[in-house]
């Protein structure tokens, strides 16, 4: 009973997958947010290395990891794949459910998988400091711990609802050196501006990524970094699919359904772009399953249509499933879930039906993440634990159907900083909310970016 | 650069090592308390199960480890061993620093190898229930998650400072099932006495054993288990330290100093005792150094003779280096390391010059500590930086002597639910207290127990 599948460091991949080269329908271009026009790379240099830019607009299918980030990938890639016997037990099922832990990382989740490079490439090209966003600080503080490798400055604007509930997550940024700010702040004029209209606002994503970018946007040395959404991004996260690919190999496995947590787009992309590859060439029917909030549904919810990927419009305009940019959700505790929009490429394949989504309530998750720990030993974030609840809703469906069925999950990162999540599931003090179409609506109502 | 060594998970250890086949003066045997006369196992059998007792006293130099514990051991075992790159880079020493690093177990310490074992033994007895003691909480959630494997219901018993500073740990244990309780409590006759002396009692380790045995012996289902200083435990550790062999092996590397920070023991025993045995066997000059806090020095300015291991009296008298066993060590932020003795086995090593021992202050540590986090990315527990710090010392004078130097240190855990200690340190606000010889006499003058 072999629970671990280890792939030999020699196996780490030297390439990531860009799913851009093998989408039937190209995702449409950013546009200019005055003129409506498509916009070129140039317009984003203000704000990220050219290196970057590149990435984010190249339709080569394989782009080579640099060495230098392919030795920090050592420290603990590649990360395992476990064969989840203790939660099929628990589960009486006749699926066959693996997971890709992520949480071996130095911060603890798939994030570095992008912070890294970022970072190198940011230092390469002579940049100083970096700002950025978070939400339950798994961002933020892989993005830390990567500027602590290169000596770059990290300026962090934290949700204010996640920065008062997990002060250690801050510290951990802090002793990684990273400077950690609630957001909406008044350092920006974008968080001015959220604070005279709401001075108790709990922040939101969209609004922490307007901050961070004015900031960077002010300076020649600054730059800014995204820990998901973007193309270059999802790129990076594909080395999490890449090994899974071959760990299920090893196993003599492959997946029927693919399952993982979406916020903007970066987990659910890295772990099922390099399998949907599979379906693209027709070799595979493989079900790729992101898994949201029923707080923060954009992409069962949503509309697709152009958006601002920032709260006070300052980002160029992306197509995307999105509940409009003012959207604030309620202050859940999968943090990292609550953004209003999602990424293009996964936005453009939910479009194409190439891939599924699922809301799911945040009691049911947080009670998947119970018997996880429980029966594999691990306790997963809160994020993480959407892709638990949902690969047990299909163990489910496969022991009632009485068939046989591969599930892969991406355990995207350990839930150690998120004890205070836990505490109020423990105690009872967690709630579902069904969020009311109405206020869908009115988000929606006040859009006047393009339709696609 | 190769910067991690992996085993191979067919590499790992078949059999722990038993160091007291090969020691060259066998440790005293425990006394009854009463009669000072030698103790039989059977005098153990209220609180142990009868496969721990044989392993406390046996004198084979091999012990099987048991299948059904290899196979959860392969959930995190073999652990990575790292070249300190990193480290060495930012000390611009010529040594070369290796560590294991056990922070890859689900409850992020070494204690797990041994919480393992231990809760798989009893519940071959039939045992239902375990009670234990907790300082800074890693052996708790150690325990815990052990006993959730196994179906046990685990009791823990926390120092009080680490229950009231660590709110998160506590959280950790109940997600994984346990009752936790803060110590000296009123739930225990050992407690209330300590209560009814000083109701702000911070609590100790040696309190919170009183209070642990205590509940174990009135119960017929329940035992007790220990997370360091006894026999078995040492030897369940020796995973570590054999691993590590064979890595060093891969490497072309053999240590010149090995370095553990020093608690009761366990952490120092399980990488250092299978290095010790080609020492024994005369084969190697390796130094094995045990670190442990200025505040709490048993091994640099402690005593050797009779002692009990717990401050209400109820354990067997054991030939330790002890500062008391009612000595109560200022509350410190490596929680994990305020035990007034050592183990047996280690404080005959030391009695017989085979090993050394180094106290530092913990401001020392804290400094190697962030050091580490920013260059080798890992956030090591308030224990751990004691040997980091140590290696941090013996690379430092390995560079002012010109000299090579291979040093090997365990990582012991990582210091995820110890931020609030950074948060202290980083703050300015840890202070290290020159702990006065009065004190230590004064704690010592009570001692009625037998000289060695």
């Amino acid at each position: 009973m072999n629970r671990k599948i280890l792939l030999p460091e020699s196996e780490i991949p030297t390439h990531w997958y860009n799913i851009a080269a093998d989408m039937p329908n190209p995702p449409l271009p950013p546009l200019n947010p005055q003129t409506h026009e498509p916009l070129g790379p140039e317009a984003l240099a203000p704000l990220f290395p050219k290196a970057l830019i590149e990435q984010e607009v190249s339709t080569e299918r394989w782009i080579e990891i640099p060495e230098p980030v392919r030795e920090i990938y050592t420290q603990w890639r590649p990360t395992p794949m476990f064969r989840a016997y203790g939660l099929e037990k628990a589960l009486d099922t006749p699926a066959k459910i693996y997971y890709k832990y992520e949480g071996v990382s130095p911060a603890g989740s798939h994030k570095p998988n992008t912070a890294v490079p970022q970072a190198w490439y940011n230092a390469q090209e002579g940049i100083k400091r970096i700002t950025t966003e978070t939400g339950a600080g798994q961002w933020g503080s892989a993005l830390s711990y990567a500027c602590s490798l290169f000596g770059l400055t990290c300026e962090v604007y934290m949700v204010k609802v996640s920065y008062e509930g997990k002060p250690y997550r801050k510290l951990l940024m802090n002793t990684w050196g990273a400077d950690v700010y609630p957001s909406p702040s008044d350092r920006t004029a974008a968080g001015r501006a959220i604070l005279e209209q709401d001075p108790n606002s709990p922040g939101s994503l969209g609004i922490a990524i307007s901050e961070a970018v004015e900031m960077a946007a002010q300076s020649d040395d600054a730059h800014y970094a995204l820990g998901s959404v973007l193309n270059h991004v999802l790129l990076h996260q594909t080395i999490v699919g890449l090994e899974a690919k071959k760990q299920l190999e090893m196993a003599g496995d492959y997946p029927d359904v693919i399952i993982a947590p979406f916020g903007g787009g970066s987990n659910f992309a890295g772990l099922t772009f390099p399998f949907l590859k599979d379906k693209l060439d027709g070799t595979s029917s493989v079900r790729c399953l992101a898994v949201e909030p029923e707080s923060c549904p954009k992409l069962t919810r949503g509309v697709f249509r152009y958006d601002f990927g920032d709260t006070a419009g300052m980002t160029p305009l992306l197509p995307m499933y999105t509940l409009g940019h003012d959207f604030v959700p309620a202050p859940i505790h999968a943090g990292g879930l609550r953004y209003h929009g999602a990424g293009v490429l996964v936005s453009q394949l939910l479009k194409d039906n190439l891939i599924e989504a699922q809301a799911l309530h945040q009691t049911e998750c947080f009670e998947a993440g119970i018997l996880f720990a429980n029966t594999e030993g691990i306790l997963p974030a809160p994020e993480a634990t959407h892709g638990i609840a949902q690969a047990i809703r299909e163990a489910t469906i496969a022991k009632e159907a009485g068939g046989e069925k591969v599930i892969l999950f991406n355990m995207c990162g350990h839930g150690h900083f998120d004890l205070s999540s836990y505490e109020a599931f423990l105690a009872g003090n967690l709630v579902d909310n069904e969020l009311p179409q109405t206020e869908i609506d009115a988000s929606l109502a006040t859009l006047d970016t393009p339709q696609v």
